[in-house]
């Protein structure tokens, strides 16, 4: 069926394979009359890409995108925007080995079931690789989303964990690290981890956690497309994602209502935050924060037991190329799916303003 | 907007407010030919009922559902079925106190500024009560999925909490304990606490875990409509839940992809299964198991800060009815949703047959 | 599947079959705080009923709706606003002899050859009992959209045809004759014919125009949601309809441009009006204009030939109660149904405001 | 908002502007392991292509379509398939003169009402230029059809036109003419006058009729995705149509019942098919026939008297390139939007095979 479409009325709609000719999307629904920032948009690009630092992959690609219509005169004019972003760097002859076979904890075999027929190279649609286009139009969407401000960072990696408050931490120091990690300590210690099980032809998960500034009050809704909700699908539909939660989590359970419970000050906003910006599902004006786990990626440069097409138990060596940790470049996807959510969830809230 | 459907194929769009006159729904979809066992359905409706133990709410309604279409000589005729039950125990007067008044935590606040307008009689939209129609078409939706079985279960209370492993427990002790928890022992830990909070007119919170066995190969839309994609929004759309994780969860990202990846069997099953029965978002055949986390409800017999709305901090006592913990409630409207999710991606999964 | 469901963010989800326990509906996206007045609304569904006049069915009903759910203190909440009406003047036995026999023309074959099973009592889901629901939420959409103002008229039966120009008729007279006509001569005419027809136990057909005025500029939404192109699939959705065209229609085909452009007043309103007031999928503020073509309905009282479920060609008499013209019974429906996609793309045009 | 997709299950999204980069889409829910023919596709695209022969707008372009993802070894994998065609003969400048002008019955006012900007040059996304993108996934449609048979033809040139029942004419003839009529005869009255009419720099309108063969029982939705109702929806959309009517359309609507009426044959079809080959929404297996009339267009190369968007009326001379009657050049774009209807259809209906 359609799978490929997220939002109602800011929607985008994706397509590619990590070996095809291209990838890209359609964008439908942006609103007319807003002028496009085409640096903006490829410099978030950029911090996806593979090859930034030797601690993740080395697949080189320029990454460029190219926009094919919907906008005039660097506008947009609510007509669909359509971008492509050709794949210029494919080793295809390093998955040729693959062809026949299911690797532990891919997609491959799921994929081969479900359609009886699958791109195997490079793990084809199920690829991280297609998140390049949920970034370019996350870039558009938080462009739209204008003084709206999201910022995710990494939180997590294995063991090596930052303190669940974010507010104790300085958001500019994000990007001067390879880890995205909005503390230079810690930041130091995962990658000396990463550089390890790098080194050992493994991977390791991590935890991203993501703050949404400046959200107007009533995007959401109730009862099914609750904002929460909607940001964890979007969160759950990026590679590798075991598990969502917002404001206070799982480890808000353990607490009676009397501790959890946010106090209002008078003119609305709240004393504490636990309930992350959201209540009813719908926002409420204090920040929007959540975290994302990532399992550890499946693909490793060990050798593995796999299984083949035809029932047999084969020994496979991981080759090609690997991230031993996503969760940097896994970032920036975070931030663009919120985007995405926000963007949508702002045009539903303008065809309900009370001025009726 | 219209926010009160869920799913594509088999698609149901609730109806209803806390203390208007009825709550239902209407399930679009249903296939054709499938008999229905109404006493199985509002058995389902029971087991969600309030009233039924000493450490829920006291709320003792009938809670009995009316089928209106859809169906003939007991079976479905694939056209809308649509089902009412009629509130017959609200306590009106219970509510006037906060009819300006925007509780903490609740969605009065949100839905006020969203709508201009709200139904403050027992949270209107945004109570729980709504959850009864959910149940309603999840039993159907069970119905439908025949052999697949959808087990959840309490798994925490606060500080108490079960082991990962759900395999060490009997699911057949569910249903035989106040809490529906799996394990006895800390059944009655947990009713211990639930009780003692109740005296204090607070509330906890908990975790639900849910299992679901016999589930196909090949369920789930990639890539934005992935199976646990949709069973992440669809858990976070019912009241009070903080997150949700899926097979190895948060915990998952400390261990490396060695040491989590599930290698295969022959036959195509795999050894271990710390995918939670989902591969690139699609269904492998293993068990999918999931953990809910649900925050302490908001509403409170103690006293609380609330704020009215000409923007003054007013001291509130909670009145009415209270559930201290409403996870074991939830136990059945989790399995609900699960099997709303299952359900719609069964009848996604048949049009791309490879029988083509 | 789901077809039940018309509408994007105002949106009606019917059911309901002839012989069911009630028919209703759903619409969820209401805009919150919108007075109604119920007395339009039961009006309008009086407006639809049958046993009003000798020459319409004789089966009588109070048609009575019931709200449960979205109104507060008769305003609109924004919360979903279910309503039913329960069948009350059935008789079902009238219906045992087509138990197993399709009735030429109508429904019963395909309805049993999709879904293999169909409640055949007075024709079930296909039966036009179900546009109650539509009228209903018409009516809604019309209180919704203020001055828009939607007057449908009856402008052929059989060959007694009105002028093509409606603004030849005064409105004022639809309502003052049985078969809703604007023009009183023709009304007389046609009513005869329909007796005579009715007295052959025999139907006829005819063709309905429905006018819209007072309608903003803006609403549509191309390419594939045009105005114009919703409002045909809502017209061809009623039952018995065979044709829509709207503008100048089939007969403008045989124009040249430079007969049939529409040329431009200064403040953009136009000198003549043969576009029907969309101009490439969207509303430019001038009348919207269209007829739709109504089949003479297959239910007969003389003999006729049927087909049982075993194959075998067997004679039928048409029994119980039925419309030698259902077009005068249609001007409800027709009206409700444009309200319903006007509401629609009012809601839709919101959130594209220029004041981004 | 998003209103460029088509479809529920089989899904096209469309952008493209005339004179933008590149025109394209991307088809979602296509089944996997289905074999594409390109050149067949190529030539469905080609069919379309202007400049074919001396009647038509003289705009000369290869239009080449190119596929980017969804393919493998040449069949469709089952995820999304994206295609584009870059425009490569614009000339923009024979648009600069109407930057500013509305040209009267042209979408120039709507939209720029509507999006407060807008592409002038040659129409923008109004265009009938975004046409080439139906005609490419109603060709990959028509591959997934099998052997359902879609047949269009030129049926009506201004007050030339053929006689109703299609079963007169050899469907072989309509490629061999170039206003694709079924009778060589009235293909040459047409060619005479499209000619006469194109020297005065003038344009005529005309009717196209399409038929259905091999359908399949059981496809359509009710009670709102009735497939005559999407087919209508379908058509409608396309640039310049004013209207529809499939069966007996609005003629038939001076018949009465017993004249109407199709009696059974034994085995289920029909002795005659006013019906058009769906009853109550659904196919029941007999032909589909219905007729979409297209006005004339807009662009005329004589003067015309114009509104500015200072509100000045303007003369204004039509330049560039027109097409004095579009009719020919929509049969393809005619057949490609009922491929995409059925196909659509097709899908839904496998979820409720009575296998359940």
């Amino acid at each position: 069926m359609a799978g490929n479409s997220f939002g109602t009325l800011f929607k985008l709609t994706t397509f590619g394979e990590s070996h095809g000719k291209a990838i890209g999307g359609i964008i439908d629904g942006c609103p007319a009359g807003i002028e496009l920032d085409f640096d903006f948009i490829q410099n978030e690009l950029n911090r996806r890409k593979p090859g930034q630092s030797k601690i993740v992959t080395q697949r080189k690609e320029p990454d460029t995108v190219e926009f094919l219509s919907g906008i005039f005169e660097n506008k947009t004019t609510g007509t669909p925007i359509a971008f492509v972003i050709y794949n210029t760097d494919q080793k295809s002859k390093d998955y040729s080995h693959i062809k026949d076979v299911y690797r532990p904890s891919h997609a491959d075999y799921t994929y081969d079931q479900k359609y009886g027929i699958r791109d195997y190279r490079g793990g084809g649609r199920s690829s991280a690789r297609e998140t390049a286009s949920r970034v370019v139009a996350g870039a558009v969407a938080k462009i739209v989303l204008k003084d709206i401000k999201i910022t995710a960072y990494t939180s997590a990696v294995g063991n090596i964990q930052l303190e669940e408050d974010y507010n104790l931490y300085d958001f500019n120091q994000i990007e001067h690290n390879d880890v995205r990690c909005a503390s230079p300590e810690k930041a130091a210690e995962m990658i000396n981890l990463i550089k390890a099980v790098r080194k050992q032809g493994d991977t390791i998960g991590g935890v991203i956690t993501c703050v949404i500034k400046n959200v107007p009050v009533g995007l959401g809704e109730p009862v099914f497309d609750k904002l929460h909700a909607q940001l964890g699908k979007a969160m759950l539909s990026i590679n590798a994602v075991k598990g969502f939660e917002y404001g206070s989590g799982f480890e808000g359970t353990k607490l009676k209502g009397s501790e959890h419970n946010d106090l209002f000050n008078a003119d609305g906003s709240t004393k504490t935050n636990r309930s992350g910006g959201v209540q009813g599902g719908i926002s409420n004006g204090m920040d929007i924060y959540f975290k994302v786990a990532f399992k550890p990626v499946a693909t490793l440069i060990q050798n593995q037991e796999a299984l083949d097409n035809k029932g047999n138990l084969v020994e496979m060596q991981g080759k090609g190329r690997h991230d031993p940790c996503v969760v940097p470049r896994a970032v920036p996807i975070v931030e663009a799916m919120a985007a995405l959510v926000l963007a949508d969830f702002i045009l539903l809230r303008r065809q309900e303003s009370k001025e009726w």
